[in-house]
């Protein structure tokens, strides 16, 4: 196989990300959203909020990283953010499997490239992949205020759980983070969250 | 509203394009595809076949490009790829009034920056918006074939047709263009695409 047949195979492999749905509840349209969808939002607010990253952030690789961050859920599937330690830990193990399988569908070179930005989103020590988590705790936040409530009412979650992401909020960009932290006191005295 | 609120704003609206669907079938999963998915899988492609973009191609433009190319069809939804010239031309006057809308939820500066990248993939004046095209061209031509005929059985076109828009692959990239060529080919050869 040619370098274009395998990157095709890849991208054609890729596409079954559209199969994963999250537990994330969309209102407009009405239905779970998939792995797929969610990582061209993240995408697109890279671009609309890339302002909001810290000085020298380069965007074009948080970009890249939010892309392709969700890939191995096609093997391993979508974990609830607020999944016990244990599970967590499960999905660890399934998701770097996926990686060594997906990645590696690529060209010498380009495989090992893909995969160092999914390594570099899971690890968070850049500041790209710090600001790259910290949109992808941002979006399910946005979404549960938009369906007044949505996981956060359906799984019983209360402002500390959530307080408890905002600070991986915070790590990527303190813009980001002090909205955030506003949305939930705002949330909590609008009766769609739980204190305590 | 401060910048962030308006940023916010555009992206909780931009999200509203999971909702739009295309003609694209879909097999895994086996449903009609939406545009915001589409956006994702051509940036996914643009990381993935780079490389066969015209030499010094700026590949994080193209990139934002085709993460908003789409975003007009909030209001003037999908257009099928093989309509009637009166229908394309109603259009796009829908879809330059839906960009006046969307756009401008972004601060001033930022607006005009988005509905910039809109005008140059839609003018396909530079080898960014060329490339961006071609992907665009190339991935329904990918799930047609995954599809065993797709919207080339469901709607009776023929080879010719679709030659017809393999130009604009080959003007984006000459790498894409031969190969989308050859798939046509393989394609009628199959038996999956009439010939003509």
């Amino acid at each position: 196989m040619g370098r274009l047949e395998e990157q095709l195979a890849f991208v054609t492999e890729a596409g079954r990300l559209r199969g994963v749905l999250r537990q994330t509840q969309l209102t407009d349209p009405d239905r779970r959203e998939n792995s797929a969808e969610h990582s061209w939002q993240l995408a697109v607010m890279v671009l609309a909020l890339g302002e909001h990253a810290p000085p020298g952030t380069d965007l074009a690789r948080v970009t890249a990283m939010v892309l392709v961050h969700d890939l191995v859920e096609i093997d391993a599937g979508d974990l609830f953010v607020f999944a016990a330690a244990a599970e967590q830990a499960r999905q660890e193990t399934a998701e770097r499997a996926a990686a060594d399988r997906i990645f590696a569908l690529l060209p010498a070179g380009q495989a090992e490239e893909f995969r160092g930005l999914w390594d570099e989103f899971e690890e968070r020590r850049t500041r790209e992949a710090r600001f790259a988590r910290a949109l992808d705790r941002l979006a399910p936040m946005l979404a549960n205020v938009a369906a007044g409530g949505g996981t956060w009412a359906r799984y019983g979650i209360t402002a500390d759980q959530v307080l408890a992401k905002v600070t991986l909020i915070e790590e990527g960009s303190p813009d980001l983070g002090r909205y955030a932290r506003d949305m939930v006191a705002k949330a909590v005295a609008d009766g769609i969250l739980a204190a305590g």
